[in-house]
């Protein structure tokens, strides 16, 4: 299989229908297809050779699109650069990957003078934004008007099809090589799932670098339904597209749905072409879901859990389970069972699987398991050891199959030699009506090693002090899983590109005066 | 992917429900495991090693289903044997795959005599009928009761899992190598199709041996649902088991619908469990879909096409194109669109892509296509040419990508120049509604190379006249494509082991005199 197919479905089975909307420009499968082909001629014109990088520094638009499938129908790999990195990260990314054509939007046209001459392997920049193009780029548009049609390279299997650094929240970001299949075989695992078929019109919300998006933009374009964009999330923006496209499936992350469900007015809003929404990336707090079911009864809601590693779904909560009531209810705390194409298991140390209940690391096999890390041999061997990707990730699995995220590894806490998996306390704190967002981390304690912090921000003209909010954890969890302190602020707390928001920011003033501790 | 992990999903997802049903024999997805486990076991200790053939012949059975899942976990293949045959065609398949253990039922315990000395590989003969163990037989369940569980062989990808001999309608029959993932993207195509999941109860009533039905047996077990069984189709046997085992889905043959559907007192059954049938294997006359979907209202109707080489699957008309009105009116005579997981064109003799709307041949492409044929490398290379599985079944593409079967290619007719489709003359002769069944085939003619001639079986007490019948056709369609002779027959038209229309054998009588025609 190969992502090329991908359209040549959309283009056999919906040749009419559109495939991208974009305010006002709109394109066809057929001249998606046309369009796309011309881009990959344009793009071997530029010197573009099998297995040759091309990366793209972009808000969301349908030049995103357009760009995933004219790299490998030009034989090359794609390189989908984090739109929230310093002008130096860039520069790791492009010179780590050896890309060897960047394409750019407006919005980075104004950092192309902090990275020329720092960047070694760049030969050409591509302009597809639509101001006045820089001097020194190619027009995207000439490119495909000046060029005829290529034939597909059709690179498939296990040929690489990009390179999509992780989000780098801990350590230096890797470049993980996804194939054609293991893109491919994501598709079918969340076809299913989220019954994708050729009515869905789907709205890039979230950044299209990343793979929470990426999930869907493949199936989207396999099964022959439309592409709907905004440059980047917005709560107003994402409402008022919702209504003009007639979208009916979006992927959102805990933090935007919470942003939306909170924004004023939403109510006013004709979201009944709305039916899905597929939540992920993060931990999803029980008491922000079940607030985005109330207020958007129409909607279908599933989640989906996995990561850049594994192409990147692994495990689906399908929409029958977001319920409280009837034989389905009881498992919203639930990141779901495996998918049909993956396999699945909770294991010990040394990757025996561990008894239904008990915590163990998520290990996860298949044909969406990433190649590897790029020029990363060790890590890879490490991270794959035996056939299964290490995905660092704790959880337990149910009777029934379904896997409880308690953190991701490094996320857990250890206090007094307690465990505790900061998802259960933010689930706690979330409960309470006044909190807007929070985020609980391990900071440093004498005695303790750790002890468990909170940094909150509250909805708009609320008064909750810190006294009343331990109070209102004591009555739902267990004391040593309760916040010791908590820091209230104004600004929201700081997300990365995906979304996910950044704990390592939040731990950065207690850990740098480690030693003095707060306590 | 691998056969295994079918099974490895069904008891971590659902390890409580049935696995099986077959009367008041049921098993538990946890019981099924460890069932198979064991017998792996007790196949190995009759030396059944890494790629070893083990035949099966028997009526379905839930021990037909533990035999496709406990020989690749034993590491071998499986040789499932189409019980249609005549002792002579039975030890040709056992021969030519060069099977080591053969596992039979009651039904044909009574063969044995017939076989016996004439298997030239067989060492070993199971038991899995119910009845007394015949002499010089290994009894089924001792093999499981008196072996611990094997670890599984977990042979995958690439790795054969079983041989399936193709029907033999015309020529010798051919062994189709299939592969683990083969099978397995045959499953991916079929779930979204079918939407099959953990609740689905699938009955199998027509022959566990063909791929019709293989269908949907790996992608029940991958979803956790439970099978249940009778021994063969019976009209009165289906309903009083849709009933009784509240049964979901069922694949069956247009043969078997049609039957189904005239049977008397079908009305009296409870059949409020059953939603979905698929149907395919061969053509369905629109007027018995027609029929079927006013009798069965609750029930959604989806059509796959495909053939053992491709395991089997390749277009899917989906429900919501089974209807007279609306936007997805006008598909019903199609077989549907390409599954998710695979490629389709319609090609002409260089397998050039021919113009929407223009008939060629179906080529497939994609991870569900056979390996090639066992021990015919010439054939392997001549059929899978470029790639492309040549399907030798000719069809056109409409606008939306919906392909029409006009026939299976060594079924049309040419009639004075003219190409006469016989599955368009047979939907014409259905539409007369004292007409119960019907085949149309092209016999001798001395000056037009050949005729259009119909085989009719009309419904009971009914009087039609040849004048009348044609009358008839020629309202519906052109002149030349109508019949010009009829013969009318009381008994049931011969079907084949997978129910399909016998051709070949209606054809003889007139072939066997040919020369002399019959005009």
């Amino acid at each position: 299989m190969y992502l090329s197919q991908c359209v040549n479905r959309a283009a056999q089975i919906n040749p009419n229908g559109f495939a991208t909307i974009f305010g006002e420009r709109k394109f066809t499968w057929t001249e998606f297809k046309d369009r796309i082909a011309r881009l990959a001629q344009g793009l071997k014109g530029l010197g573009v050779e099998t297995e040759d990088r091309v990366a793209i520094l972009s808000m969301n638009s349908d030049r995103y699109l357009e760009y995933f499938f004219s790299v490998p129908w030009a034989g090359g790999m794609v390189v989908p650069v984090n739109i929230r990195l310093a002008p130096p990260e860039i520069l790791f990314t492009l010179n780590d990957s050896e890309t060897k054509v960047l394409v750019i939007d407006d919005t980075f046209a104004a950092m192309l003078p902090a990275l020329k001459g720092k960047m070694e392997t760049v030969t050409h920049i591509v302009f597809a934004g639509d101001g006045e193009t820089p001097e020194g780029c190619i027009n995207y548009e000439d490119l495909i008007k000046n060029n005829e049609p290529a034939a597909d390279a059709e690179r498939q299997g296990d040929d690489i099809a990009g390179l999509f650094y992780t989000g780098g929240t801990t350590g230096r970001s890797k470049g993980v090589m996804l194939t054609h299949t293991n893109l491919l075989t994501n598709t079918l695992n969340i076809i299913p799932a989220s019954q994708i078929d050729e009515e869905v019109t789907y709205l890039h919300a979230a950044p299209m670098f990343h793979l929470a998006d990426c999930a869907s933009t493949f199936a989207i374009t396999l099964a022959g339904g439309t592409h709907s964009f905004i440059p980047k999330f917005d709560p107003e923006d994402t409402l008022k597209t919702l209504v003009a496209d007639k979208v009916t499936n979006c992927l959102l992350v805990p933090t935007m749905i919470n942003m939306l469900i909170n924004f004023p007015g939403i109510e006013k809003y004709d979201l009944s072409n709305f039916k899905r929404i597929m939540y992920g990336a993060s931990p999803m707090p029980e008491a922000v879901l079940l607030k985005a079911m109330e207020l958007l009864p129409n909607c279908l809601f599933s989640q989906g859990y996995g990561m850049t590693e594994t192409a990147p779904l692994i495990t689906f909560l399908e929409p029958k389970f977001h319920t409280m009531d009837g034989p389905y209810a009881g498992r919203l705390k639930s990141a779901g069972r495996a998918g049909v194409a993956t396999e699945l298991k909770i294991a010990d140390e040394n990757d025996n699987e561990v008894p239904r209940g008990e915590v163990g690391e998520v290990l996860a096999r298949g044909p969406n398991v990433m190649k590897g890390y790029w020029k990363m041999e060790e890590l890879t061997k490490e991270t794959l050891r035996g056939g299964w990707m290490h995905t660092g990730d704790m959880a337990y699995m149910d009777e029934d199959g379904f896997i409880y995220i308690v953190d991701r590894s490094k996320d857990m806490i250890i206090s007094g030699g307690e465990n505790v998996y900061s998802t259960e306390t933010e689930n706690a704190i979330y409960q309470h009506s006044d909190v807007m967002e929070c985020a609980v981390i391990g900071i440093p304690h004498k005695d303790w090693g750790e002890m468990v912090h909170a940094v909150v921000v509250l909805h708009e003209g609320k008064k909750l002090t810190e006294d009343e909010l331990k109070k209102h954890c004591a009555e739902l969890i267990a004391g040593y899983k309760c916040p010791r302190s908590i820091s209230f602020q104004d600004e929201p707390l700081p997300v990365s590109g995906a979304g996910k928001i950044l704990k390592t920011e939040l731990r950065k003033p207690f850990w740098d005066s480690k030693g003095k501790g707060v306590n």
